[in-house]
């Protein structure tokens, strides 16, 4: 029995040849996709199918990962502004240590989540305080979470020790091995807030339980001079030196990196996701992204934190992705349209070690999928859609979106919950968070 | 009699204070704000008007000024890709020329300024191939349009002499010059496609004619490089020795500025249109725009050409302007958020030599309006409307604007058309244009 049926879609599938299906769809059968090609070999399916929506006038793609997220500080968007990251973070924290709880940490989850599975994303890789909450709300709007337990030094909003973090980090890892909906991670916030040893700690949880482990890594400058004097060495040359990267690491921002820093990363196989918003935004620089794919390694995208965008959005940072490194190098050659396209779906994928589940529309993963309305002034006329999806198209553009065959999102709304609760919700907490940095 | 009440929204004026009304609302009468205050001071004048909008769970704001476009290339939106300008623009050409006559130059315009409008955009400066048709895309769509006649010494689309080029855009001048819905403008393309001659003679027409002049200028290095190996000067030095340079002329880019041509623009009082996506795209470069506002330099925001964004959005233009140079500076106090509004909005304005009567809201100025829905997921919470314009909405939260009063955007669709016949039109045009560069 068939499922689903998507058909008279423009496919741009993200598999490794970079197919394209002028008209076409896909067959899903138990959340995954039975069968994808050309709409008359889809249709005979169709008939047959519990469920058929028509991609007419629209692209089917897969859905986005996005690998580098703070979900739940939605609360906060635009409330701290202009600030260097260091200072931006030390207020940043303050506001958060006044308002997050468990509740409060899990309605800004919601509320985030909310955003990005509305633009299409279905993954997202996110570091926030209470993992338990963040994967409770992931599941409420519906998207698969990347995240886990904590790892942070200074007091923080959990004070935890570093025991009952570890404890916490394995309580998830138990909890969550078999889920298909998580991706569960080691998540220490960085070389500059977390000790040697205690990187050393949520390494070795993240190995023993078979996970993955993410971290900040060379963000600032200053957060480089910050690791050298204290360790004598950068900031990569140390996570290597302490055994902390491999194919299961997840470097978010990478932006200050040396040459022997990129080559590092490239033997070591760890991950770089890419945040350009969040980049420019808090003026921590322009990461070395044409040469970390020249020297192949998987970069991935991320939107940040809504405090360093003030949005999460995966389609513009997606188009800054593929246009300001022409911009910063001068060489409008640089970052192609495939890469770019690439680097938003299929290398979420693989950062998350999932990239035989998700990050592409391929017979045997899950039916993540979403349809990109193409009919707009905005975007019309079509030449190829690839080049339109990356510099065209946007996040008001996505109509309908799965996840494992779900509809997850139809017609621009979420089918699982209404949002108006937790808005309203969100709106009545204005006063009292900015009460906190006034 | 009243025409028309918007009430009961955050008002961010764009006024000389930068006054924000938190709960507020405009009356309008022929075309005009006639009044401007909180909510309760509207309330008693809403009885006794035409219409009425209710404006709650929306930002107001002014009309936002596109000073930089190109929209009938809306026609060729991603069609030439990963070029620099120069190879770029050969194939561009080559595209426009094969396809570019009145009537599809007439479709693009209507195309591009659908777009233009629907996100807000009330005002356009245009620079394209046939002005009159630009003028009746624009009056059919629905916004105010800068634009006029073309000078440009290759053969171009239009292959007219030098005189008829004075010709036309004299008869343009005298058809529109009290027309409020027109800026008219002399365009010569730029330094490197039209003799010292021929830009003197644009701009002695436009000055006779008491309007604008308009042209690229120093937008990527091999320009600069050119300009310099034939007349031994820097485009601005050239510009500013032809006498080309004073408080009526916009340039479009500047990227490529010395010090001393920073100074020569502050003290001619032109104005600069900023592109920062073409830019980027196009891999020209970033602006020295801190360097220019501390100059008091009118620095404006311009989309360019839909083949370099591949879409005309002020928006994203918008949080570019606000982002990059903290990120290619290291300072992330540069651009305030104050300074990009003004960017968007009374700068515009002021390129247009229309302070008087567009770019912001205030008593006496046309009523170029905009309602923002701020109650959508990626816009909620709000601390600081302003802030929440420059980082956390997008094209897509514009739900109704009004032009002089009349309502051209309701509900996220055009009133004076439909754009059904327009996108057909387009769509069926696909294999021709594609043909012209194969």
């Amino acid at each position: 029995m068939t499922d689903l049926v998507i058909n008279n879609a423009v496919v741009v599938t993200s598999d490794a040849k970079g197919s394209v299906i002028d008209k076409g769809g896909v067959a899903v059968e138990n959340g995954r996709i039975r069968q994808i090609g050309p709409a008359d070999e889809i249709a005979p399916v169709a008939a047959h199918a519990a469920k058929v929506v028509d991609g007419s006038g629209h692209i089917l793609m897969p859905g986005i990962v996005n690998t580098h997220c703070h979900a739940a500080d939605s609360l906060f968007r635009g409330l701290v502004e202009n600030l260097p990251l260091e200072p931006w973070l030390q207020t940043v924290w303050q506001a958060e240590g006044a308002i997050l709880n468990p509740d409060t940490s899990r309605l800004g989850s919601v509320l985030g989540f909310a955003e990005l599975l509305l633009s299409g994303v279905t993954s997202v890789m996110d570091m926030f305080w209470y993992p338990f909450e963040t994967v409770a709300a992931a599941r409420q709007v519906g998207l698969r979470v990347s995240t886990g337990g904590i790892f942070f030094d200074p007091a923080g909003v959990t004070a935890l020790s570093i025991d009952e973090r570890v404890a916490e980090a394995r309580r998830f890892f138990d909890e969550f091995a078999q889920a298909e909906d998580v991706f569960a991670a080691s998540m220490p916030h960085g070389a500059y807030t977390v000790s040697p040893e205690n990187l050393k700690a949520a390494w070795a949880v993240s190995h023993e339980c078979g996970g993955l482990f993410c971290t900040h890594c060379a963000e600032t400058r200053a957060e480089q001079l910050d690791i050298q004097t204290r360790y004598g060495r950068s900031v990569v040359r140390h996570l290597d030196q302490l055994g902390c990267l491999d194919e299961r690491t997840v470097l978010a921002h990478c932006v200050h990196l040396d040459e022997e820093e990129l080559d590092i990363v490239a033997r070591t196989g760890a991950h770089v996701a890419h945040n350009p918003m969040s980049n420019m935004k808090l003026a921590s620089g322009f990461a070395r992204v044409p040469e970390m794919l020249d020297r192949g390694i998987n970069v991935s995208l991320g939107t940040d934190g809504p405090l360093s965008g003030n949005d999460l959005d995966m389609w513009m940072t997606l188009r800054l992705a593929a246009t300001m490194h022409k911009g910063f190098t001068g060489r409008a050659d640089l970052i192609s349209t495939r890469q770019a396209f690439d680097m938003l779906t299929i290398n979420g994928a693989k950062a998350l070690g999932a990239e035989d589940r998700i990050g592409s529309l391929e017979v045997g993963k899950l039916a993540d999928m979403v349809l990109v309305d193409v009919k707009r002034p905005h975007a019309v006329p079509m030449f190829d859609p690839m080049t339109h999806l990356v510099y065209s198209t946007n996040k008001s553009d996505v109509r309908h979106v799965f996840l494992g065959g779900e509809q997850v999102v139809r017609n621009g709304e979420l089918t699982r919950m209404s949002l108006d609760d937790t808005l309203a919700t969100v709106e009545d907490m204005v006063p009292k968070i900015a009460a906190t940095i006034a």
